[in-house]
C-alpha cells in the first residue's frame, strides 16, 4: 500500500500537475493551501480511468444499461448506510457536479434575497459566497476555541435563528477547524432548525476523513425530524483526492423538499455526470475503502507530526488536533505578525497557506495548512515555517 | 488517417461500450439512434486524457497556472473567429457541462411561467423540454418541407412574435433536419427578434459539421444588433464525439445580458469545467481541424449513401439531404405503417432510430436516423430496414 502513496511521488512529477496546488506558486514555495493531496488516486479509480480511455468510450453514459445518476444515487445510498448508518432514499439524490452548486442552488430555491442563512464560522469560503454572493444575509455562528476545541454557543444559535433565519448550513465534519460534531451538537443544531423551520444544508465532504476516537454522524441519519427538513451534499472526490472529476450529489430528505428544489431549480440546470466522474466515484464508493483506510493511517500520523512540532518549536501558534480533514487551522495572533499571517509564511517561509481572512472576516491572523502531503515533504514546510520565525 | 475511423473498431469493441448508443438496446439491435458517432476520437485528444491519466492530475484545474474556464473561452473565441467570421468576446463566455443546462438556464433567467418561447419544429426534444418542463408556453415555428428544403414561413414567425413571446431559440445547424439556415432566413429570425425584443438563444452545437455546399453563419456574428441579444451555446462534445465528457459554453453577445441572467441564475450553479472535459475540448478546438476535416469526408459519403439507397429503394421514405449534422430525417407517412415508424424498425428491422414524435407532436411517422458509423455498419442498417419493408 505504501509504495503507493507520496513515497512514490517524486517532487518533479508533483510540479509537473496542473491543478490548483502546484500551478498557484512558483517553484520556490510548497504548497499547503487548497485541499489537494498529493497522493496518487486508489487503484479501482486508476482501473475505472483506464478502462474508459481504452475502450475510447467518451458516449452518453449508460453503464450496463443503467442511468449513471441512478448508479450514482444507489452506491451513496448504500455507502450511507454501510458505514454512517443512514439509508437515504436514492429516488431522492441528485447528480451534479460539485457541492459548491448545490450550495448555491439551495441557497436559491429556499431563500429569498434579504433572508437569513446562519454558517458556522470560520467557514469554507465557497459557503459564505453562496449567501453573500447570492444577497442573502450570512447570520454568523461563531466556533470559539473553548480551550479543548471549537464550540459554538445554542444560546448564540438561538438569538440568530430568530432573525429572520430560513436556512442553516452546517459543515459537518468541520473545514477549516476540523471539528466532527457530536451528537449532542447535532441535535442542538437539528432542534433549533425544528423550532425555527429553517431548511438545513449539511456539507458532509470530509465524512470519509476522520480520525481515531471521533465518529462521524450524519445529521439526516439522526432523526427522521432532522431528515424531512434536509438536503446532505457530498462526494468522493474530497476523501478520493479526485476534484477536478466534478461528480457530487445532493440528498433531499423528503419528496416534498426535492420538488419544492426543482420548482426553482430544474435540477437539469445542475448538469448530468461526466463519464471520468462518474466511474470513479463508482469505484472509489464501492471498492476504495482499503486504500482509504490506509491514506488515513498516513494523514493520521501528518496530523500528529503537525501538532506536535508546532506545540513544541511554535507555542505562540494556537492548534487544535483536528478530528477529521487533513486541514489545520493555526491561530497566530500569538505571533504578532506585521502582515497577514498567509503573506507571512508565503514571503518569509515559501510556504503557501489558506489565508485566514477568507474563512472568516478578522482571520487575517489564522492560516489553514493542509497536511496531506509526504512526510518528508511536510517536514520541510513545518521545518521552514519554524525557520521562518526563528530568523524573524 | 482512415485507420482512426470506424474500420478500425471491431463491433464486438462497439459493443463493449457503456454508452447509451450501444446499451440502450440489445445484441440483436443495431443503434442509430442517439447522436453519437461510432469513430475513435481524435489524436489530440487522445494525447490529452493520457497526459491527465499518467500525471494521475485530478485536483483543482490550473493548467499552466490559468483559470480552466478562461482557457475555454478564449479558446472558443478564437475559434469562432477563425472558422465562422465571429469574434465573441471571451469575457462574457462562461463554461458549463451542457448546452441543455444553458437552455434550461436561459429560460429561467430570460422568461417567467406562461412567457411564449418561439421553437423551430420538429425540434430536439431537450429544446422543447426546457420549455415546457419550465412551464413556458412552446410556440411552434414549424419547419415545412417546401419540395426542396424544410424552412419557415416567415408570416408565421411574426404571428407567434406577436403572442406574448419572450424568447426565439434557434438551433442551427438545424437537429433533426440539417438544415444550415442562409443568412436571409437568420436575418428574418433576427428582425423579428428585434422587432418584439426577443432574446435569442442560439444552439449552434453542430456548426462544425456542414457538407460541400453549405456555410455555417453564426448568428451572433451577422449583426451587432443580433448579438447584443443572443446566447449562443457550443460545444466540441458533438462534432468531436465526446458528449459523456460533459463540457460546454454559452457566450453572452453582451455585458449587460450576463449581468441579468447572473442575477437569476449565478453561473456558479452550472457548475466547474472538469479535467478531462476540460483538457479534450482544448485539445479539440486548438489541433482537432485535421481529425475533423477527415471525419467530414466519412460523413457525407454516409449522408449521400443513405439519400441515394433510400430513394431508390424506398421512395415512400421522403429524404431531404442534410446539409449539415450526422442525422437525416425521415418522414415515412407513405409506408402508412400500422405502429410508430420507430417502433416499426426497431421490431422488424432490428434497427434502433430516434422516434419522430419526440421530436414533433404528431410526428410518430417520422424516425431520425445517425448514420455516423462505419461503411459496414450502414450498409447492415439500410439492409435491415430495406428488407423489413420488402418483408412487409
Amino acid at each position: 500500500m505504501t509504495d503507493e502513496l507520496v513515497p512514490g511521488r517524486e517532487l518533479a512529477a508533483l510540479r509537473a500537475l496542473q491543478s490548483d496546488k502546484w500551478r498557484r506558486f512558483g517553484p520556490d514555495v510548497l504548497p499547503a493551501h487548497v485541499a489537494e493531496m498529493d497522493y496518487p488516486v486508489a487503484a479501482p479509480i486508476r482501473a475505472a480511468l483506464a478502462g474508459r480511455i481504452s475502450r475510447q468510450d467518451y458516449g452518453y453514459p449508460l453503464p450496463g444499461g443503467r442511468d449513471g445518476g441512478r448508479l450514482l444515487a444507489e452506491a451513496f445510498a448504500q455507502r450511507m448506510a454501510d458505514r454512517f448508518d443512514w439509508s437515504p432514499d436514492p429516488a431522492l439524490v441528485i447528480p451534479m457536479g460539485d457541492l459548491v452548486q448545490g450550495l448555491y442552488a439551495c441557497v436559491l430555491a429556499f431563500s429569498d434575497p434579504g433572508d437569513g442563512v446562519i454558517v458556522l464560522m470560520p467557514s469554507y469560503p465557497k459557503i459564505r459566497e453562496a449567501v453573500t454572493a447570492n444577497a442573502r444575509r450570512l447570520l454568523a455562528l461563531t466556533l470559539r476555541d473553548d480551550g479543548e476545541r471549537f464550540a459554538f454557543d445554542p444560546a448564540e444559535l438561538e438569538a440568530l435563528a430568530s432573525d429572520r433565519a430560513r436556512l442553516l448550513i452546517i459543515c459537518n465534519p468541520h473545514n477549516p477547524t476540523g471539528r466532527v460534531f457530536s451528537r449532542a451538537e447535532l441535535r442542538a443544531l437539528g432542534e433549533c432548525a425544528e423550532r425555527h423551520n429553517l431548511i438545513v444544508l449539511v456539507d458532509e465532504v470530509h465524512a470519509d476523513l476522520v480520525y481515531t476516537g471521533a465518529r462521524h454522524l450524519s445529521f439526516a441519519g439522526l432523526d427522521p425530524a432532522f431528515a424531512v427538513r434536509s438536503v446532505t451534499l457530498n462526494s468522493a472526490t474530497k476523501s478520493f483526492n479526485i476534484p477536478g472529476l466534478r461528480c457530487a450529489v445532493a440528498a433531499f430528505g423528503d419528496r416534498a423538499l426535492l420538488q419544492r428544489f426543482s420548482q426553482r431549480i430544474p435540477p437539469r440546470v445542475l448538469g448530468d455526470p461526466n463519464v471520468f466522474g462518474l466511474d470513479a466515484t463508482l469505484a472509489a464508493w464501492q471498492d476504495g475503502q482499503p486504500w482509504l483506510a490506509a491514506v488515513l493511517t498516513e494523514l493520521e500520523a501528518a496530523r500528529d507530526r503537525v501538532v506536535t512540532v508546532l506545540r513544541a518549536a511554535a507555542p505562540a501558534i494556537r492548534i487544535r488536533a483536528p478530528e477529521a480533514t487533513y486541514l489545520a487551522w493555526l491561530d497566530c495572533s500569538g505571533l504578532e505578525l506585521p502582515v497577514t499571517a498567509s503573506d507571512y509564511f508565503l514571503r518569509a517561509a515559501g510556504v503557501a497557506l489558506s489565508p485566514g481572512q477568507a474563512f472568516i472576516p478578522g482571520g487575517s491572523a489564522c492560516v489553514r495548512l493542509n497536511f496531506a502531503t509526504s512526510p518528508t515533504l511536510l517536514e520541510h514546510i513545518l521545518q521552514r515555517m519554524l525557520d521562518a520565525l526563528t530568523r524573524g
